[in-house]
């Protein structure tokens, strides 16, 4: 009986998940232990107090996220776009683990864009599985597969490869705007639910703005002037900058569109995307199991059986 | 002998100048006492402690900036735009002094943004005299009136009225994302000196980048890659927000520009300005004195002479 222990190591949180042959969860933990959280040289006692019990002789370990990092377990070098899956599964770096486990860090994407007068790199780590994951859960081969957080992901896949991506600072942006920035002292001090009106409304201000760096002060403006109630303003401002990330992509109508999201920003993203016309399909965080079952299969044969590491 | 007292009272400073007939600087004073540190009521007495012995009877005192706003000493509504400097001397609002001095408040100026789906107001104060100042420091009558600092002001005058203007956060989300976000960890820890090939790498790649909230995350890339020393990464940043402020601004090759900054500021947008290809010429703080100066001659006969506030 072969299992698949999966496990998403990120920056703040740690979580895994056992799957039996065809990908179905059979437990599910979660634990406050991202790497920020490990000390260097404790990522294997931390994976043995956290999964030492569920991970029997012989079974498969396959990690996704920042535990792949430089400053994390050990370094799984970035996959350069573009990018297959089997890509990924060739170049998973296996952990010299001292009991000999099947241990395998999954490496992130990286993606050069050569603007003129020089470019600048892009990278990503762990939304690599749940992008090749969410294709894998649909069946498709080609999408725009949508990533949205603190720091949104927007990659294009073709023919099944990753043949692009961008990050977008979007959430965190959002955040210092509504709590560190001046507008923080129009903005009530506790987050109100999401008014539609308004979300939509700064969604649709974004798409004629110039930039954030103008629209966002509208969100002030329109409090100075009474034109909008400060319970609205978040959302409002929610919405300038989400339709800001959407205004500089490549959506035509009718788009394929995929968000892989938590079900706050799904809601938020679905909206956003309906205001410029384009429909999505949306999943949550089974794509990143789902990628990780579907890169076992890939990597079953390659793995060590005695623990030898990846060479550096 | 008619000499003006000239006051530029801001949200976290208040200077202030004595003019002689010519407009030229007799003393000059600066305070701590920006309207965020003057408890309500307090402006008489403020303006006594740091004025109060240069205030002669029969003297005009007119007082530019946030004074004039709903916070300050009392409330000079905005001028809409367009709006003629005789607009704003038109709508100076006149205080009740109680020794019956004549102390009045300039106006600032709105704008209104009428874009498809609900536009937003515009508004700035203090930034309209330094507009008008400049103008007539130059003997111009057109031209685009730059004004950076934490909320970088952008206004067009044509036939001597500003038609219009925009507000930019440049200034405060380039704070918030050196010291505040993701970046700070990468970034050194003091401010180094500007690095100018690397601010101007800044600006390139802002031209081409679809928005802050993309080019941003390359500061962090960047450095990951080993691409750029920590110690230019500042500047790189710097140059991303202000040449993503730069790129949205209608600036053919010739136009005319004049920048109203600290020599700091100056200096970073006239190296931005040049990487577009724009010349622009430079004024400091003279050009309150000067929009000071000029608006006491328009309102020299419309002063009360008895202390008779302004109806509200």
């Amino acid at each position: 009986m072969t299992r698949l222990l999966a496990i998403d190591w990120g920056t703040s949180s740690l979580r895994g998940a056992l799957l039996d042959e065809r990908g179905a969860v059979l437990t599910e933990r979660a634990f406050a232990d991202g790497i920020l959280h490990v000390a260097p040289g404790g990522f294997e006692s931390t994976f043995d107090r956290c999964f030492g019990d569920v991970m029997q002789p012989g079974m498969l370990c396959l990690v996704s996220g920042m535990a792949g990092s430089r400053q994390g377990w050990q370094e799984a070098p970035y996959c350069p776009c573009p990018a297959h899956f089997a890509d990924l599964a060739a170049h998973v770096a296996w952990v010299g683990d001292r009991a000999g486990r099947r241990i395998g860090l999954v490496p992130g994407l990286s993606m050069e864009r050569g603007e003129a007068g020089g470019g600048a790199p892009d990278v990503m780590r762990g939304e690599e599985t749940q992008i090749f994951g969410a294709l894998r859960m649909l069946g498709w081969q080609d999408a725009t597969v949508v990533l949205p957080g603190t720091h949104s992901k927007w990659a294009v896949a073709a023919g099944g490869r990753v043949t692009g991506f961008s990050t977008w600072m979007t959430g965190e942006v959002y955040a210092l705007l509504r709590w560190q920035s001046i507008l923080a002292r129009t903005l009530p001090g506790e987050e109100p639910p999401l008014d539609e009106a308004a979300f939509r409304q700064g969604v649709g201000m974004a798409q004629s703005g110039p930039s954030v760096l103008h629209t966002a002060f509208s969100t002030r403006t329109l409090a100075l002037f009474g034109r909008m109630p400060a319970q609205a303003l978040p959302s409002y401002l929610s919405g300038l900058v989400i339709g800001e990330e959407l205004r500089s992509q490549p959506l035509a109508r009718g788009s394929r569109v995929v968000l892989v999201a938590t079900p706050a920003l799904a809601e938020r993203y679905t909206l956003a995307l309906a205001v410029l016309g384009v429909a999505c399909s949306c999943l949550g965080s089974e794509a990143t199991w789902a990628g990780l079952h579907a890169l076992a299969g890939l990597v079953a044969g390659e793995a060590p059986c005695d623990g030898t590491p990846t060479p550096p």
